[in-house]
């Protein structure tokens, strides 16, 4: 990974909001494979239900910045839509579903009323995948990084062919 | 229905704040039980999503009053919590379910963050009269009114007996 | 906490009524954080199924009181609505749900019939909580209390915050 | 159908109670396939939630006859439970289940606590032909028109048979 | 209890037919509860797919006595409904629904075709006390224990209460 | 289509075995699209909960040939487990689901047991086709109707894509 | 609404894939709001199933451009991951949920396996207004008008709120 | 096992293709029980997302061949339709199904659009099966070899049942 660029970089391009502490194992899965493409990342911690104030102010930090969100929310997921609501910066919702009740819960990042259009990846690898798609269309490394990530996953599956052919 | 009361009572002591517009037909229904009970209701409409300062002016207007807001919103319900966690006072959720989703979409009212506790019911009617209970834990008169309400429901039930009991 | 408090106070404001011994665990979890904030709290077992009649009896012994009810239920909930149904007082619906049919048993406590109106919520910090938001609308010292309790909350999330924004 | 057994044998051997009078038709629906067979069935209304003691007490009118209860009740079915928990007859849930929810209401008639066994049906001619089947048990002529019952379900699919294989 | 009576009532009045030899544990535990009340049980395997013959072997074998059937299949239940659709007997499905796929196996039990009536309950004690209370209809002694078994379940409510009422 | 192939090959190779008159608008639909392809094809009707012996006796008759069966049944499907159980032949289950409980019941035709393997398609031309499949595999000529078949979906998709791609 | 920029913006920078012409009203709901924000879409039609090369061929033609593309499928989505993991732009899944299976049919747009990160909301107009933040990362004057729309969204709120607050 | 018909028989008449590494488990559960009835079996590897081209590669491959084609996918099933709709051979599709999402990630393995016809399994067990039952329409030996293996499983049902009748 090619580190001056990630220093040059220094503004963070992609920030990750999350609702609380408990999503920080989940939020720092995403982080880490960001940063493996030498993107600049940062993460925030702000609640929509109990400091809207502060997850406002969040945004507004990142105003003249060409940014990506990716907001992490457990259980009801209000986060996501308020962020969308109110920045001009896409949003990429991935919420982190527990054992229970995980099938009902996606749904409130998905049920968005008109004119909120946070965009939903289950996994953390995908909401990373996404910003830097994202990020990378006027990028052409970065371009070039995620084409070999993809090919990365491709010689994969070639290369499982190739044992299970065998078998 | 004792319209004295109703006029003496201006003070609001129900509010009623949904998300959108849309939402109205249902709120009106809660209303219109509630004002049954000579209880004073105000409807208003704020966006968790859209507009949440103005969902956190709405909370401050109510600040010194002893009051119960029911909350209504579609979809994804982020207004309950944010309500809840911006208020001292009692909240009710009274999702407006829509035909599709509606079993999925409850869930939104129901998965709160730890310290955000809105109470949850299905109708119209319940909200109206869970609120009401609510304010008449220290007013007679009122609880007198509730009680004559549980009596007429008994009564229904037993009437629809008298004619079942002959066919 | 305030222990005078509580000895003055020794009317129970807050009456657990759980169907059956194996919901002693959860409702312990209310009654503890009830306590917490000065409020006394009592803890009984009547089975709307097997003991109707206890139920009621139970009902009649806080008529003259302020009190809010919580019921604690798990499989079908008939509890919560024969409670409610029954009482004048506001009834805050908890059921205790286990790993298998969680989503679906918890229709049982929503799916109530006209006239009856419990309140659910799903944790026992949430059926605390709004009940002690109930009791506190004549009561500025709990209230003040409340006050304490949702801005250590937002703390966390401020702690959160700052600990997540230096990684 | 041997209508001068029907007179003889006045005293209700199947009594429906439903939780209310919009259960009516779907009650009708059972007792009319109940009484085609020349049984006596009656048709009871009372709420397990509303009129808990009601319920008690048209159980106890039956306690030394040879009964079959079948319980109809909407939404969250406490009234099955609770029949069954205070009788010693068998009972039988047929719950009158909406458009909405259905699915999940199911579950508020089988998910019962330990002791309380009400016996599950989804449609109003199971609940009749499952009662009837249990008063057959020491009746012979009852046995007798079942077995045709059965044997004109057969012939239909023979019939339907002899149709399809022709096309 | 009394083994007298067990001795004299040797032809077995429940039969529990089970699709598969997993399905044992299952009804055993129904099979031991029945035993506790002095009635006679017998356990057969024969599965409604593979051999359909067999089951209407069994059936045949009891046709001339006061029995009831209990059938146990986990998956999608089938023989339930064949049992239930080729004998005049009360027949009660308790499906053995494993951890995966519980909810929806378990319509399998309840979606039955005009015609076919089978009783569904969810656990064996539900199993096992519905399958008495059926034979019970005639049986004074049988109503007595299952008397003292409904006085059991609520005498652990009232011991439950006295201890909970104490904390 | 090629109609004298129809007239020599007058042994039905596809049989459409379905639990009830009602599904035989659904089965139609298969029958339908099979005849297109100049294929015979023959409509039986039994059911596997009320006359199992007459499924099994429609499987003996087809015995010596090379047949492929197509199982049609609503709600609990039990036809299907029974026909593959009871044949070397493969079976096609194409259940009739309705508007309501259809995901679920869906399940009841999934879930087999050991041994037990009907494939299952959600709709009558899937049925159709692949069963066509299944007797083209030495059967040039059906292979040829067949791949015409699947060149007009394509080409279909390509006409749409010339239309679309001028708005 | 700008049509100079439309004009001179003639490369489309959104293009809207469906799998079938039965997509078509879905996807111009898509397309009629990105048009309004005057951005050039095109609507293409290419299913994953039957013709996947055609799928690939649309993705080459786009190689170079800075574009966002939408996909739109019912049923089972193939099409989102495919057109995902074979482009480096990003791919927003809106698929088209019919009334039935509308829930599970879901989950076939976000189970996406490693690698592949399509980003999924449920309605066109979310749709077109995540594509529309995507281009506007570095289009000022589309910010301007994306900043607008959410002002007139905002403006329905507070319109409402006027009107309701004075019912 | 006749070993000596399994080496004449070296033209693989089962192939599995399942999307990913992960998949080979559940996979080579399949083939070993298809190898078990002397049938050769290839295991292949190929995503329809990431190796489209691959996958109508390896189909390519068996174009002149009696075959049938097993596919194994997780999540968001898309091979199991790119694969059907690309050959004219049936596709028995055995979706690998998680913990989580098992009940909604079996429908994109059955939603397929028109012309495309997987045929769907749950268990390895059943892909087996089912696949061999197609190939012995034509062959007597594997027909006798399927015959012996229904015939031990009513074999184990039989045993079971005289071990259980015993108890």
């Amino acid at each position: 990974m090619d580190l001056d660029r990630c220093e040059e970089d220094n503004m963070p391009r992609i920030i990750i909001i999350m609702g609380s502490k408990a999503d920080l194992e989940h939020s720092r899965r995403i982080a880490s494979l960001v940063k493996e493409f030498g993107v600049e990342c940062k993460l925030r911690i702000a609640s929509a239900h109990k400091t809207p104030l502060k997850v406002l102010e969040i945004l507004k930090e990142q105003e003249n910045e060409e940014a990506v969100f990716i907001t992490v929310a457990g259980r009801s997921n209000a986060l996501s839509g308020l962020v969308d609501a109110n920045t001009l910066k896409p949003v990429i919702a991935c919420p982190s579903l527990g054992e229970k009740f995980a099938e009902v819960d996606l749904f409130s990042s998905l049920r968005m009323p008109s004119g909120v259009a946070p965009l939903v990846v289950l996994e953390p690898e995908q909401a990373a995948l996404a910003a830097l798609k994202i990020l990378a269309l006027r990028d052409k490394e970065l371009q070039e990084r995620i084409k070999r990530y993809q090919e990365g996953k491709r010689e994969e599956v070639e290369k499982g062919d190739r044992e299970a052919s065998k078998m």
